[in-house]
């Protein structure tokens, strides 16, 4: 009965956060320019048009063309808008993205609104309804839509730091500062053995599966992130000059690529300034820090004489925290900023676990003991990664609030700095 | 009297000719998108609409700047659009011009409304009659701009060439090809001293001067240039795979870019075509072979036991052949794609010598004996390009009919294939 | 009682094998000619000379420089011997160790033979048995110097394989095969809480360290190494082709670098060739591939419907297995080819788990939980790689049968294939 | 009747100055070891054993291999030390002569001994006698011979100056100063057509014919090169600072290379010193300024408000001088340094025209009129490097004094500085 009702109420709770998540992707943009969204910035970013087209291509990959009948909007698209899907076909050469001028932002609109129609439209004739896979498609659709909007962000951040005439995505108000960034406490776990990775409930990727037991030794994690003004204790400490505090590798991206501070940090007569997606700002000292690599964190934890979290410590230390915090979907319809804050609305240990900056985990990413990818093309859409990532934890001010999860294992290159990256002390 | 009424009557004609060019470049562009024009496909290509704020730039930077009251468009334009004028200032990194989205495209056009409207004003108060000095920079300002609308032609088709869609800039009728390219005969010059270089009369470059004298040994050069029929003879001839023809830099610039034939020509199944500003074509085998490299260019001399003309005995041959061909403003005016054509209108022992196709000499770009650049930051123009770069004569189908001169040098570096670049043969 | 007699004795057999570790780098390079010493063939192999002066350079740096009344050999080795010790100072940039001609490596092996010399006193002075922390760090520098004999090794190799003279290190008998590499059986261990690390008795390196406890979820690993033999049919089923089987990096660096088969293996005229310290052989099917990258290993697993082990179930697994096998001390004393054989001489479950090929892990290399480097500069010596690598396990033909440990943790970056490097399969 | 006197004494000198040369050369490179034998500090230098053993394969390729009969000293060589001639055959990588530790340099000096044996067995039984083809080709060869020999000179100083230890290639005793440096005149010529090239008595490249007339406005050029003390000026008027000095290209490489000073020049405690081949100097400010490129030489110039001489001005202005000066052979014979002098032997208008430094001229190296390389092989000597090369022009201190001509050219891209380069001006 129950299992009836479910199969009848997904597909219409489905159809409302179809619509809803695909108009938040338009909201997202709606300040940008043409120009905005055909330039890419550098080879890890796309063209926000690209993203546009992407999430779309994957809905007329995924889904529609599951129907041989359905004609597709532009046979190029197949190619150009293929990310990494190998088993799909061939793709556009990733760091030619932003090489192309067509189609057009306005063209790419129209598609994305021909393939939300047939989508609403299977979702109304009953296709969706009658096929559990399709349903499961398109809920792996949405999420990836999320993950891009993600993207645009801070993609677009990105691209407006490298011009001078340094452009402002969207104005935002200050949030108010009455319950800033508490002490640093550290909260204690004892060693044991525990379940780590996804039960099954509910949507998740299929790297955070499947659930598996692992043995923690005690440990201790700080009750919130490195703010900026505690980093900043460390630049002036000469962080950035000395080697003892770094991998070898970072030490490296330290000399190779000038790194004296954090991504989007500048320095003028002496007052430290960020640019944020709301325009240049005087730094916040109190709110987390953000834009920091692997590297920086690793480094900063090492000269605080404390490391950084495993993806599994992090996981336990989360289990009775709540999912709540500074996220992209309330920011923006708050009309404050889509950046790191120290305001704080939840009461507990454990502060701005969720939201505001992804954590830095000392975990590599990797398999799962027993992982499976799932068969075909979509088997690619994590699994092959799981090389010289390290897994990320929380979500960030640019994350959507119902998107994120407890076990939820975002990962990224330890060099990378454009993501709301921060992250907070274990040891 | 003869002097006052020449001072009188440039203004007026200059007036008319500011208007004129301006508008011309407009439009070139106006069947570009926003998103055609903030792209840079390769680092010797700009965004069209940085071509389009630095041609204004220009006239702000060396005319309207000459009043200290003149209030610029914006602060930060001296910098962004500045393109190698040390002596201005800073330049944004030629690299990263494609990397900004801002100042828009129409923020672009505003700006060359109001400069526009300026100079203008300038033309009607009488300020530029007055100053001999200004007309002189407007002049350059013109025939600057001349050029920068080649480079759209040839930048824009670039772009489009990396595009799977192949994107048409503009439809065009083939042009009537009653008068075919012609057969090619050697026309013979008899040894003794030349004058070569610019007599001073009209606008011409620094680098076309001082007037000098050369001795020529007896030469012989070919009435027409080669055409892509007979290019296409080299290539079934294995030319690309036979060092015996190529010059050691050529060579290694085959193997490490993969040549095989001229830019923009594709074969399917056994079938050449060519992408053109027009969309893709069949080849035409009797028009002048063009995007070639001057590598190409030699090795196919070599190939036919010829050789490429000297810029002087290219001059010298030029002495009495009338400025005529296909040009960028007829071909536009007539609705025709600019493209080489194998149409001929002049009937002459010199085919195609103007427009068309630029044709390159053996001549690597050099200081006339006695050449001096112009003091200031205009000293920049031309003189510090004489390295490393080979001399092209007579206009191609994307210059303007009125920009050509028997003296004129152009200049670009031996492996350059993007422009209209073609050849003929000397001995 | 037994303590100091456990202090006298240690120093004696210290000093025998001070002498013997010594001696044996010397055996190893004695085929080789001063040029062969001298060239850096890839950024990550050093000139063997450079080998020979580092080794040296440890035990002076941390060893004799202790008493400050030593008198270094000469003032410019503490650079440019340095390989990345920032608290000891300066380094010559590794990349250019190829670019130095002086010292000779006469000159090195007279800096050699003072150092020697010295620390020979010390033994037997009695300054070493008075303090245990010199010895310590001569074993440690025994147990450099014994890695350092292996890449000597492989650097040769690397080197010889880049000249079409194809040199031969050493020619060396092939082992007798009567007992070739057996059947490949899974052998199962169940689920349970191990204790892994090392526990502190003898020599160990500070990253195996502490012993702490791990949950394994069931496995099964199985009972040797792939063979060159099975490798081949990865090979001509296209594995080299199929991007399902490779992590998306892996598929990139067999794009970029052109892999079709492991390094050091030739195809003429149908038949398999590989190119050994003893020259080019026929290929052994029964011996364990090497010199694959860790995306190798993971892809053929992929392929074979497995997986790698992690370093924890390696270590598990081989908890009750004799460290015996192919070594490169016994190798040579047997005037054999330093070479992965087929010959087993061990009887149990796991054939080849020590000597022979190192073997990939599926674990990236990270500190164990309360991990701590030790203080001052040979802190440097392991911590600061734990980034982007994979641990490897067991030891090579490369390796001293002294050298290695049940605990040990070899770790290279995945796409390293210079390294005798294999794996096993596990599920 | 003198014909046939001259086919009988050709080859008697012939073989005495094929002994001669030969012998040169390793005695040039007496004081190197193996190790400084067989690395290559950079591609556009080679290993001096590389040096050894072209010059070698050149006789035996082009002289010996006339017979069919001959057989070569080993198959591989025919690849190994082929430079670049396309005609013989593949060529091993340049960039990759470093890698090769085999053949050893005790091998290449009997593959040198036995080709000598071969060439003087074929002087001895009148073989070459009695073909002036191949007298040619050896002559060719000796020539051939004598540019390596400068090579292995300034290629050994290059590799040096890395080192360090700043080894020494022989010390050698500063020549008496008597004489120094005179003052600087300027020699003016009138305006005329002259010859310029060879005239075809005694050997000459084929990049020097035909002899050809040339018209030249009048000019003047400096009596002697610009001097290291006057060069210093330059640098301390922020010459390196201001690109209104440089060409576009120059000033890119002084930025992306950071030059501040000439090659080999170091400042310590506010003195200026050079490194030679017989280790670290002061600087000599009455020596003509060596190690420079072409780009500092003309930025100099134009500080100076002067120019470089072209080379048809250079040859005209050498037409009386005699052909003495600072030679590779006469300093090494009388046991004094490899390295311009400020010493003048010579007594005329102009000094220092011949040795001590080559003088970089205005001229891009490029065929004269009518030029036409040999057939076969040696066809690509000279005529396929005519591209981007700068013609030099006079001779070297590490020059023979019988190898110089006045109608020699060398050339060099403009960035080379590792040849003994200067320059002096002309107006």
């Amino acid at each position: 009965m129950s299992n009836q009702t479910e199969t009848v109420s997904i597909p219409t709770n489905l159809a409302k956060r179809f619509a809803a998540v695909r108009l938040f992707t338009e909201q997202i943009c709606e300040t940008l320019q043409a120009e905005d969204c055909c330039i890419q910035s550098m080879p890890d970013a796309s063209p926000i048009r690209w993203h546009l087209a992407h999430t779309t291509w994957f809905f007329e990959t995924f889904l529609l063309k599951a129907d041989p009948s359905y004609r597709v909007f532009d046979d190029h698209y197949e190619v150009l808008f293929n990310s990494y899907y190998n088993a799909v076909g061939e793709q556009f050469p990733r760091a030619l993205r932003g090489m192309l001028s067509r189609p057009t932002v306005a063209q790419v609109y129209d598609y994305r609104h021909k393939v939300d129609q047939c989508v609403a439209d299977w979702f109304t004739n009953g296709r969706i309804e009658a096929d559990p896979q399709l349903a499961r498609v398109v809920e792996l659709g949405l999420n990836h839509e999320q993950q891009h909007q993600e993207l645009i962000l801070t993609d677009v951040k990105h691209l407006f730091s490298l011009n001078p005439l340094l452009p402002t995505f969207r104005t935002g108000t200050q949030p108010s500062t009455t319950n800033v960034t508490s002490e640093c406490d550290w909260i204690d776990f004892e060693e044991g053995q525990h379940r780590i990775g996804n039960a099954g409930e509910g949507f998740s990727y299929d790297n955070e599966s499947p659930l598996h037991r692992v043995f923690l030794e005690s440990f201790a994690i700080a009750s919130r992130p490195v703010t900026s003004g505690e980093f900043l204790k460390f630049i002036t400490d000469d962080g950035y000059s000395r080697p003892e505090y770094w991998l070898s590798e970072g030490w490296r991206q330290v000399q190779d690529r000038g790194w004296r501070h954090p991504q989007y940090w500048y320095q003028e007569c002496g007052e430290w300034q960020e640019f944020t997606l709301a325009g240049l700002r005087l730094l916040d000292p109190s709110a987390p820090v953000a834009h920091v690599s692997y590297f920086e964190a690793d480094a900063y934890a090492r000269w605080a004489g404390a490391r950084l979290p495993t993806e599994a410590e992090w996981e336990v230390a989360a289990e009775e925290v709540p999912i709540e915090g500074n996220f992209a979907d309330s920011l923006l319809a708050a009309g404050q900023a889509i950046h790191p804050s120290s305001r704080i609305d939840e009461k507990g240990p454990l502060d701005h676990l969720f939201g505001d900056v992804w954590e830095w985990t000392a975990s590599q990413y990797t398999a799962y003991p027993g992982y499976q990818p799932p068969p075909g093309a979509l088997g690619e859409y994590n699994g092959k990664f799981m090389c010289n990532q390290f897994v990320l934890r929380g979500g960030s001010c640019a994350t959507s609030s119902d998107h994120i999860r407890r076990t939820y294992r975002n990962f990224f290159p330890p060099e990378a700095r454009w993501q709301f990256s921060g992250f907070r002390l274990a040891r």
